[in-house]
Formats: C-alpha cells, structure tokens, sequence
C-alpha cells in the first residue's frame, strides 16, 4: 500500500445504499451505489452492497480496492441492534479501519455538520436521533408493528384499518377509503390477503395516496396526517427535553410532514446541513484524525 | 347404513376444536375434542382435526362413523375468506351432508338459540356478528395488525409500544411498562427481536398484564382498557344501526371488557343462551329439518 489514505463514507439504508470516498482534507474523489444494505436482513448481503458500492466509488476515482489504506464509516440501517451490531463488527471487511453505526446517527451528524443537533427520520419507519454535547439520545425507531410511529408503514397501516371501517359502516367512506378499496377490487378479504404477506415497505407504498388526499382535504386521510405528526411533535419534544435546540427532518416524507406539524416543533427546524453520507463521511474523518494522532497511518503524500 | 341420521356440531378455533353429536331432536349423544381448527393454516390440518373431534365424540356415543348419516355443520375459524371457504366447501368429508360456516356466525346462533341478535367474540382477535331477520351484519375481525381492534393480541402490541414509549421518555412509566420490560429482562431490543417473531397469540399472551393493572388503576394500562373499550362500543354500536337490539359477548376477554364499556353498550347485554358450539348442533338440526322436508334422510327409528 502507498499514497494516502483514504476515507470511505457509506449510508445502507433498507431501499439502496451508497458509497463515497474522500482524500484525508474531505476532498470528495468518486462515489457510487448498489442495493438494499439494512443488516436486519443478513450481513452477507448487507455487505455485499456495501462493497458493490465502494468498489463503484473507487472505480469512479481511479483507485484500486487494495491501492490505500481506507478509513470508513459504514452507517448502516438495522445497526442499533446490538446483537447485529456485534456480528457487523467482527465481519472481516478490506478496510484499515471500520466504524459501524446507524443511518439515523449519521444522518444526524451529516445535518449538523458534526455539531449539536436532532434528526427526525421519516420514512418507511421513523426515528429520532439527538447529539448534544457529545451525548447520543435516540427515541423510536423500533420497528413496526410496535413502534416507528408517523412512518410511512404506520399511515399505511392505518390507512387501510380505515379502510375496513369504512366497509364494516364504522365510519363514513372517504376519497381515500375508496379509492385504496379499489386497488383491492373494492373486496376486503383482498386487502387481507395482501395484508398476510405484506412488510412495512408494501404498507408504506399507501402513504402516498394519504398524503395527496390529506392536501385536498379528505377527512379520512387528514386525521391520520394530524395523529401521525402528532407522534413526530412527541419525538420532537423528548428530543428538546435532551437539550436539542436545532432540529432536522430527513426521509421520504419528510417534506409533505412538515406543514402538519405544531409551531413549537417547526420552531425548532432547520434546514439540515448535509445528508447521511455527509454524516458516515465526517465521522470517517474523525476516526482518521484521531488515528492519525496515535500513529501514522499511512505514508502522506 | 341403519337408523336415524345423527346431526353433528364442531366448533372450530385456532386454539382447539370440539365436537358435539346429538339425534335429530337435539338430544346430546356424545362430545369430543381435538387440537386447532382455523382453516386459515391449511385445511388438511383443519379437517384432520375436525374429525378426530368427531371420532371422540361417536365413540362417546357408542357409534361407529360409517353407521349412520351424518348432517354437519362445522363452525370454523378463518370460513369467512371466500377462497378458503371454497376450498373447505370442495373437500371430501365422511358425512351426508356438511354445511360450513364461521366461528362467529355459529357463536351468534348459539347466543341466542337461534333469534335475532348479535354477538362480539374478544379474544386473541375480535370480531362482531348480528343476526336480524334471518340477515346477517360482520363487523371487524379482518386480522391483526389491520384490525381486530380491542382484542388480546391488540391489547399486547398496544401495550409493547408503549413499554417503548416509555423506555424512550416519551411517557412516564407505570406498574405495566416495568413489568412488561422486566419480562425482556429490560431490554428494548429483546421486546424487538420477539416481536419480530410474534404471532397475534404471543401477542395476546400480554393482555392478561393489562387487564390485571387496569383493575388496580396503573395509569397506562387504563388507558388502554378505555381504547379498546371503546373500539367494542363503536362495534356495538354498528350491531346496533343493523338492528341488533340484544347483543352478547364472548371470548376469553369477555368478561374482563365488560365493565369497561359505555353505559349504550351495556344496556343491549344478554347472557349468551349457548356458545358456538350450541349454535353448530342448531344449524345442524335446521339444515337436517330442510332436507327431510324435501327427501328422506334415512330411515327414522
């Protein structure tokens, strides 16, 4: 190995994962993307998409795999499990040096640029995520059914309990009632089928259609928007009471959230700094730095 | 085959199934048992289970299966889906005549000896059935997570999220979300891991907790007691708009919800006349009563 190192940043979310890699100062040379990466699903998998990715951000650079000494970040969705985190972290990986940690952290640090903040992450699930004063503070995010509240899995779900109200005659139908029952035929024992095999990212292929008729007014779909940006006020809230006073919103829904949410939450927004890779990419740097502190990792320059 | 056709009831859960013979006159003859029934998990496990019920029951009654013919009415779990109830109607049975219907329904006959009335089941899932002039009115009982509201296994997942909540700041604690947490040895990602296993009935298997702090005023397990409560109200109160003018209750969580519901629903209560299984053997007995208008069965005595 010779020349510098290198750094890796990498954001493996549930849907795709991507890759970037950077010279010591940031400096950004290449990046690139592959599939899913959350670790709940299987490492050897996870990890393939992880190396698919850099491989395209290094091939982007010019740099061969074995060319440098690479520091990375791998930010990766499923990483807050322990049991998870544990067996990501004694995978055998082509790095120097790897640093393990979830998506919802690194989107975190990437929109307050490594200082004090909190994230609200919304999208097929939600979590919430604050930094103050080097402490960590997470609220939700445990997954559905029990938990991820306001995520676009939840209002699916939601969406199509009212669904069947609507058909049993417990409340009146809506726009939005009917025109999900029509996706099933206009047939309730479809929409159960469906909902045997269905996983939070099928529930949360609904939200969409929540959203739109929530815009128009739809009584249906603007209960459910209210209930759900209650939950995102909740997490806010906890998040204020562990010192955050900067607050972000990322994710899929996070925009169409936003104008539901109370003042005091919207108060507290600002627009995030970067994203997630931003974020796995900046703490890479500061594994490097203070690498670099305890001994010399590579030749410089 | 000899002698008078035998009439046969089989209440079929997803938990177990009994088995009830009778003469034409309704008089009991022999009863038997066997294991789960919901034809939801695969008919052959179902049908075997129904007929081991009834074998236990004719050998009670001193009778062989092929000796008499046998006019059936099998009250499954799951014979509300219309493709499982087709596929259970096209299976071949041993008796003369099978007539195949839900728990539910059965559940309603039975309450009330075959009158006008409704019926809401609260166990591990709920559902509500009215009979009203020989119409019949479903409310609910789509399936956990979509629906199902008030019943055991919402009841548990209701309860996990907020064990979450709690362990997130979100709510204060109470008497319940320690216990329930003490039972994952205090930790969230156990709750996680297991829910990512859990079926509706390891779900349920939490509501006990809940009902038994709610009677001692835990804030948060009244709280949900009132959710769910309410969820049977609503319910009652569509039986209600269908006609239903005398409702019972029934399942394991019954007798437990009933001080909790409005003073509306409580005044349309009746003590259930007989369960399911009464209501089989009835349904039984009407059908053989329209067939022997129309052919002889066999010969009477």
């Amino acid at each position: 190995m010779a020349g510098m190192a290198l750094l890796l940043g990498v954001d493996g979310g549930g849907t795709g994962c991507r890759a970037r890699v950077a010279d010591p100062s940031g400096t950004v040379l290449g990046e690139g993307a592959a599939g899913p990466a959350n670790i709940r699903f299987g490492l050897r998998e996870s990890f393939a998409a992880v190396l698919a990715a850099t491989q395209s951000a290094l091939d982007e650079a010019g740099i061969g795999l074995g060319d440098r000494e690479i520091v990375a970040c791998l930010a990766l969705a499923g990483a807050s499990e322990p049991t998870h985190l544990a067996a990501a972290r004694a995978y055998n990986l082509p790095f120097a040096r790897s640093l393990i940690t979830t998506d919802a952290h690194a989107a975190c640090v990437g929109a307050h640029d490594g200082g004090n903040g909190g994230i609200i992450v919304i999208g097929t699930g939600s979590v919430g995520w604050g930094i103050v004063g080097g402490r960590e503070c997470r609220i939700g995010g445990w997954g559905f059914p029990v938990s991820d509240e306001g995520s676009g899995a939840w209002l699916g779900c939601e969406a199509v309990r009212r669904v069947l109200w609507a058909y049993d005659g417990r409340i009146p139908s809506s726009g939005l009632t009917k025109r999900l029952l029509e996706r099933f035929d206009g047939d309730p024992h479809a929409v159960v089928r469906w909902m045997g095999q269905a996983r939070p990212r099928d529930f949360a292929t609904l939200a969409p259609a929540v959203l739109e008729h929530a815009m128009r007014g739809d009584p249906v779909a603007s209960e459910l928007m209210h209930e759900a940006a209650h939950h995102v006020d909740v997490m806010a809230e906890r998040l204020c009471a562990c010192g955050v006073r900067r607050l972000s919103l990322s994710g899929g829904l996070a925009a169409s959230m936003e104008p539901w949410l109370s003042a005091a939450t919207r108060e507290l927004l600002v627009v995030p700094k970067g994203d997630a890779l931003n974020g796995a990419l900046r703490l890479a740097q500061q594994e490097y730095e203070m690498l670099s502190l305890a001994r010399p990792i590579a030749r410089r320059g």
